[in-house]
């Protein structure tokens, strides 16, 4: 059985972690989407939210799973068995970071192949980032996230008082 | 009549980013240089100090506006109703992040273009961040920023007791 | 009044670079479209096919000509007096070829300022070289190039005989 | 069942090729080696040769086959009904062209993924063009080319007078 | 006699940076390996600590010195009179950041060249900063950096209780 | 003695290699600059064309020697016994192909280093195939080759009835 692992910090989940995910489910049997509990990222979102808006994204997926890892990915991936770690790569800079990654995960644990999906045109310029700044200033966000967690994400950013504004 | 609207930290202005402006207001009839207030990214520079730097170097160059504003830059595009968002390129690096802001700006308000402007030779390498190194070092940076308001920034950055050796 | 040139080889017309032309077209006075009759390129079309298929595109924009120079663009902007060349960029490596095409056309003629211009995300992937690549294949390339011209496109590049098939 | 397909010129096969398709053929139950018969691309060495070569260095992975196409990739994918395209990464410059060559394809048949393998370190630097040329000035390529192929490259690139200091 | 300067923030020393200075060392007589003590960077180790690591890891290397410097890399390279700052460049994101420096540097002082090294194949994904996340998590270090200082890196970051564990 | 290579296909000189190897003589006891007979290239000027020009350019500059070789420049390093390949970087594409380039070197001849030196910011974007599309269309480019030899390289590429226009 092919288990991809789907690692990152999602803070939050965009429609274009999404689809990364939805297309590692085509190619694999299994595929584990881990929020990695990196504690030096100063995240707008706790590890238990973060890990709550995949789970509530992804319920309709066969054969997904979320988790969360404080550790190293190559420690998860040996963990799991995992035949490959599925990453998104959107840009040139994206393309550096991640090849780095893979290296120093294939020179820790060589047994899990890293691959890389380019991101569909639509989400290209889509990033976490984005997202919370447009969510700061309670401008919508409900074509850049699942519909089903945007509300939520947009609650917490915009503060209690600006809230009604969002809405 | 067409409207550019240059946004930029600008902490603190350099020679790079006026050149970029005044070529702005040779090719449309008005521009806007605003200081994009993002709380986030913990400035050398006061807004207002910000601001006046601009203000005080920009004084010659006829149909230019300075502005500072906290929000969306589509947000301020909208109010402006702008025909274009012009920003300088000098190297690849810029051309990734300035790509993926041009096309979340776009995907929020389509109505204003961006355009990009490579960066004259001379300042190629000139950025913000070196010009507050080089002043913090005491280094003369007369070269980098516009002579009007080369002490003040030195004098800021390098604090009152150096400021003597600065000078 | 504001002049933009956008030149290139146009072999073909594709529907990213009707777009750029189109958005150029918005921010100027008057837009010149040119075949640049570079010899040593070995084009699959005529710099004529070339010309008439942008005249055949552009009908319908107003203050959008055609033409085509043999010659260095700088010469040729210097001939038209032009505000500015106008430029897509697609993807990095875009960008340097282009910087560098800019930098050398300014410091032939000063006067005129190259500007970038970011492709819609549709047209990211889209060169000329694929719609070739593809029609000469035999399959369908209406969604990459202007309707009126795909069919003489395909026909040419398909050749007589397998002409009937591409239809 | 899970196909996948390495297309490429392999003009030659490489070490780095190699690892590509083993590495594909430890994630998909089949996988298929596709020489593309590009006519443009003036090869070294014909489509039979390539094969050939190919043919001789696969022949100990199971689940691997050879094939060669004369035809755009997405309808050999369409063909083939693949999961995935596999390409191997070595340079960003290698990550723009095959960004665009997997939104095309996609444009065409999306039902087959690209997924991108990062290249080995040890093969970073290798290319099909580094060994023709190693090899035209007679220098030994066994590091770069599977053990079995290596005269035989080399007795075609160095020539038959030369075959004698080549060996 | 030439001299060389090898600055780094060396926080801490890996075996990329040691490859560069031993290679640094076979093309010129005299090299200097400097902490460049910028207060900004918020460094996991000290800069006494540090001097320390490469103090010890450079001792078998003739002719060179370790130093510490808190200012200009323009103005240690004036007083010290340096042919050439040597950096190592991995991948294309360090060109650009090393490029600004490197031009930065020569309009301060410019006497002094830039050259830079390829790194070596072993060590291209290797960082700093990827060495103190794989500490943190209490894995093997010796293979990232040099055999004498790997268990006193390991030591401070994995702090006292986990020690035990790292050993 | 410390002896530099700057290979090369000088095709023909400009002022930005001319640059590079000025820097490389205050570096390096000796330098040879190379001319490289890769006949691959249909090159504009013959061998002995290039190095005539070379020669013409340097003679003033000591320790500075002027060579063609037509093999692997890992070769001619051997036979020289070279400490190191002087290459000038302008631009990120420039980065990937010389890196490349540098690895491949190293493996076939470990003993010489490649070094890269940061092009001047006046010659960032001067390339020969500037200097020659420029030359064609009979426009001045003594700013940008040697003053001693833009003429014959304008005699050559107008052609002689053109000669009398480029004059």
């Amino acid at each position: 059985m092919s288990l991809a692992i789907c690692p990152g910090s999602f803070d939050p989940l965009t429609l274009g972690h999404l689809d990364i995910i939805s297309r590692a489910a085509n190619m694999f049997d299994h595929v584990v989407v881990v929020v990695m509990a990196n504690s030096g990222k100063n995240p707008a979102f706790t590890v238990q939210e973060r890990y709550a808006f995949i789970q509530r994204s992804v319920c309709d997926l066969p054969g997904v799973e979320v988790d969360t890892y404080d550790g190293l990915l190559a420690d998860y991936c040996a963990l799991r068995d995992a035949t490959a770690v599925v990453r998104g790569l959107r840009v040139m800079s994206d393309f550096e970071y991640e090849f780095q990654m893979a290296l120093t995960n294939n020179s820790l644990h060589a047994k899990t192949e890293t691959i890389f999906l380019p991101a569909n045109r639509e989400y290209m310029f889509l990033s976490s980032s984005v997202v919370r700044e447009i969510a700061r200033y309670g401008r919508d966000i409900s074509t850049f996230v699942p519909r089903a967690i945007a509300a939520d994400i947009q609650a917490k950013l915009c503060g209690k008082e600006i809230k009604h504004e969002c809405g």
